[in-house]
């Protein structure tokens, strides 16, 4: 199946307050003063970078709110490899609507694409092994979702997407609870029957607890290529092996090459440059 | 005058809209299992590299909103440079609240002492030249108010907040007006008298056009160091100048040197990675 | 771990809700009319029925949201076999305060007092086997966090929260996807790793075909007791079985005899009666 | 006058946070991994059961707020008896916009339904007689304007609203003010001219003081039948006569022939099961 | 009874909007870069005329939204008669937070009792009759309950809230109905029993209509004195009686005279002057 | 330029909100009763007074918000000077959804135009000078957009929108600062290179004291016409000068004729009257 594109009632929230945001009280004063109400104006989406775009159904949103008749059309869709100089859209309507919801629509698309590239960077630095690159919940507040998605239009996975979707033990849990078994005993007892169980281990002794008491994945974390490898080597099967720590497009292929299941980083979310995007306009 | 912290009126929604999006339906399930109601427990946020602290109202809040009863002390205030392994605030109180918010309150300050580290690298860049940073409109859609008051910790000043309170003309401005001086022209008869204006210009011609008409500033926009050094010869303090263009801190140094104003960087906001910093419990 | 309460910041906004549709635009007129602004008053919620408790949180958070001095004492706490005449809870403090909320939180606590008491009366019916009791998404519109966290303090056990945290492959998503495996498949390559997979089987031919390509769970919708006790054999212990389907407290005993692991029950959560919740005044 | 519908701009916001709800961070995954985004599919909504619809512009409205291409044509309108295997209402569109949104506006149809259902039957059991059955305010808090709408559906009428539309002065009123006859005199002393006054007896002796003080309703609660008719006796006309009190389909017609003009059941809005509705697809 | 304030939680959110709209993005500059964060001031909130004060609470909630620790005294309570140069109320904390929320304070204090003393200065020139002065629906959008309050403060009574809490049929209902009496009848029909109709009339035979069918006002609509009193004459009792159209305080007095119940006044909320109330600090 | 609109998404929020608050939890009543489902009506807005009109969007969008099919042409746009008994615009659709927004509608355009009408007839008393008629923040809570909107209308010009988009140092913050030259210090080391600096001063002394160490802007607050005189004077150009403090149409252009640049006016927003507008249906 090819990526799906997250229903407009989740997003559209989100690209109203920033409209609002950027516009605030007085409107565009710029393009009141200088552009004429019944102006038409089109442009054109190019990417000034090769990578990967993500958001361009909130970029379409960014136009409509402001302006129903403002069209827009994607040329190169969510998920696309572009080369820089690329067109990736169009847009044509109202001049005071397009430069009023101009710079919103290009935050969203080149910080999702951002995103998007990045992932597929690293998801390309580990092919040809199994690995998955996955991100974590290391996102921008109230970005959890678009960012989840931009994450999976760079061809990577997605891990939790709240505190409530799946259990993930970690260190912290441990000591609260007086260990692994104790945690994840109690982790079984509490939730239902379609909530997944992953317990964070540091050392392999750790992670001969978890697979003992048996669990749905296991985070390794901060663990060198050694470790990793002999992780894997005695999960055997019995449970999903996660990488976690400072992982690069260095250093991922090594770590891919341990036989980990998945790879999960932060960085994607919370550090990864945008993508730059930029409209030109044909006036 | 020290920083001005933002009113919490302003941040509080975003911050819960966070946890709400972090808690979803059922909540933190993970500790809910493991951690006992009544148990207490206290923390230390650790920096795990230098830089400049912003975001700690944002932080504490996250762990008030979610249960009143928890402290926050804070140690090294928002604006303070911090060294790798330096304690900022500490937070005690039930296990549940505080593991429930520790990744909001984690998200918000890792991303606002990254924008507020890399702001104060670039100043630090500058220093003995009379140059500012300033940041720009390329932030993340609705933490404008956050983002620039991240630039503001980190030494930085603050370009327009929205669309609506400066004129600011771009070069679609002036190709909608048929050329720089009834852009400008129209800008003055249209605002009221506490708004200025900028004036993008790209060649040295246009700046003259722009001086000859009047504007508060002139954005020199991708002009080589040359062109720069000109530019201010011949504004000689009539305008503000302000360069803007790919900066790094590598080349703030050489554009400072040119005698402009302000240097203007939106990959503060847009493409700062963040500060990492890490919540430290004592179990 | 006993009954872990829901976070504040997730019901608040419900209860605000409330308060704000009752109140009206002009507040409660006839308290407003009767009763002097600093009369004292006191009251006990009593439960009118034999049932279980819950809700006390929400109506706690009533009575603060309308005047942070009201005192609430909880008696019996959520998750509580009460009587027929026991008192729950008591409150004291000012008598518009209590009076102008008293229906919104009356309406609160014996709702989801009796989805409680529905639910442990089904919990109870199948004591001593292996089945537990489960809710489904057939909730009231906006009170699925709520109506879950009711089933739990009955003592019954969750299903999916929502169309994002699990996969739940029903008839007509095996109809579009021309077959139980190749939906299987297109949703084992679609998820992510903490994602877990149910499929509801109609007959014990789908069920092998579940089975054989793997499966978490599965869904025995409609299934006579003879066919229930035939799947049970054929999954041994391979995927968690679930049955439903017109559960009531008559038929579920024999249906948990048939060894499934779950029981999910509609009916809990978009028909359960209320459990009679009053509150006594002693003025 | 047939049935008047409700304003969109009123159940809107309600339809939209149920939808919101069900999608969560993710969406509809089983969906997103099955339907391609092409596949357009229809349906009919049938009643499983006999009774009275009510909620289709909900119903429809959950759809075209997923997708605005989503047809929906209405068969037996709001208000109409249905019967066992009746088709309502028919829908046609995309796959994933109709799967996704399947469940909210079921869960929307069907409860709304279940309080027309059980309004008409009490309306049935009483014809013959001029008694009216009528709603209480004991309604799903945030439902109050479309659960009262379903009353209507069902044949019934409305009680008030809210705190500030009516007075009501119950037992508690009564005790504050120290007598029913200076408890309505405060009311008649506060509110403006549009505003009924209707007062709670327990006993004809406060019947008595209260007909003599004048009000416009009285309210005769858990009063056996010959108290009722007594009751009904003195009024003579003098004022509307309520009764309430554990209505049943089964107590009705004995209470309604005692010559009361209105009936009260809160049972209809906090206990009322759904009616059963399906979403029969045709894919 | 004295003036029942509205509870803080249905004016919260209007108080809370309010000073966003003010603070915009970066808050407060100038005291920011003036005001010492450890600055405390105090203040006098005076009058600078005679009026009726209304508003207080909404003031005090602009102060405590800002810094819950700013403290608020009122010295003359909403409702209470002030001259020029009386102080209503003190106010003391921080300077930021005082200076912060003045503007919003002051705007709707004032504004409030601007329509408090506007229905004060009518009130009182019908003194000595039974004519009360009421408000209508031509408020300020979103401001309807605490305009309608400030009436109250006024001495003043209310109308109806909205269009749904009363029958008002006007001369646009008459004519769609095709006569005074089917649209009574229709209205009869339709509402429930704690609904009460008020029938506009333009001349004396409609108002025999009206009288004839049964109705619970009648509102006399831009009648002249002679006929205002021929129609007090005509009802004779049998309605609440209601004269609109152009009233001030010059014309009230006659108006009075007639004989009718209410004078009903939509200058009173759309277009009072503001009472000039400021605040004086003692820097 | 003609006056630019307001962007829908900045307006909508607001009548959206004022349609809730009239329509409350059951809607327009009456009409409800009345006026069959499809019946189609049609009417004319008319001004019953000479000034300026202003609001017609938000007129419009009360309408639409209602009904999407409800069709409304304006006749005069905003910011047309008309005259009593002229039409500014139709509305026709269906009786229903026009009744149950007219109030709303009207509230909107008469206070809107009100505004703007006031502040025509300011700018009119001042023609033949260079002064301008400006706005403050006295203005309804919430309404800060559209009011200013409305000057704009009216041929004024805008002051501040908020306490963030321009410095205006009062007396109360050079009191807390000390005196003029520390406030006016502290302000330009404090804010952005965009934003504006005006100070009030009360005496030619502190005139000399601003001016001498340069701000964009003066307000002379409360000064007599000598001391304007003198004030413009000095000032030779080297500010803005803004004269405030009880301004009317009387005592207008006398204060213009001292030469001022601006005359700030808060009655504009805070006590004009509405201007009267009507709809004149043809049923």
């Amino acid at each position: 199946m090819p990526l799906a594109l997250l229903p407009p009632i989740i997003v559209e929230p989100l690209v109203r307050a920033a409209l609002i945001e950027d516009l605030g009280r007085a409107g565009d004063i710029t393009t009141d003063a200088i552009a004429p109400a019944d102006l038409a104006i089109a442009g054109a989406f190019v990417s000034r970078q090769a990578g990967v775009i993500a958001g361009l159904d909130l970029a379409r949103l960014a136009f409509t709110l402001m302006d129903p008749k403002i069209a827009f059309e994607i040329e190169r869709p969510d998920g696309a490899a572009v080369g820089a100089g690329e067109t990736v859209a169009r847009v044509s309507g109202s001049a005071q609507g397009i430069l009023g919801a101009e710079r919103v629509a290009l935050n969203f698309l080149s910080r999702l694409s951002g995103v998007a590239s990045a992932t597929a960077a690293l998801v390309a630095s580990v092919a040809g092994t199994k690995a998955r690159i996955v991100c974590t919940r290391k996102t921008t507040p109230t970005f959890r979702a678009i960012e989840k998605y931009a994450v999976r239009a760079g061809g990577g996975a997605n891990h939790r997407f709240g505190l409530d979707d799946a259990v993930l033990i970690k260190d912290n849990h441990v000591a609260v609870a007086g260990g692994i078994v104790p945690a994840i005993r109690r982790a079984k007892a509490h939730v239902g029957h379609l909530v997944k169980i992953e317990v964070e281990v540091d050392t392999l002794a750790q992670l001969d607890e978890a697979l003992a008491e048996g669990v749905d994945a296991v985070l390794l974390d901060n663990m060198d290529l050694d470790d990793l490898r002999r992780a894997v080597d005695r999960i055997a099967g019995r449970a999903i092996s996660e990488a976690s720590g400072r992982v690069t497009p260095q250093s991922a292929p090594a770590i891919a090459a341990t036989g980990v299941d998945l790879i999960s980083v932060g960085w994607l979310t919370h550090s990864a440059p945008i993508l730059d995007v930029g409209l030109d306009l044909a006036c």
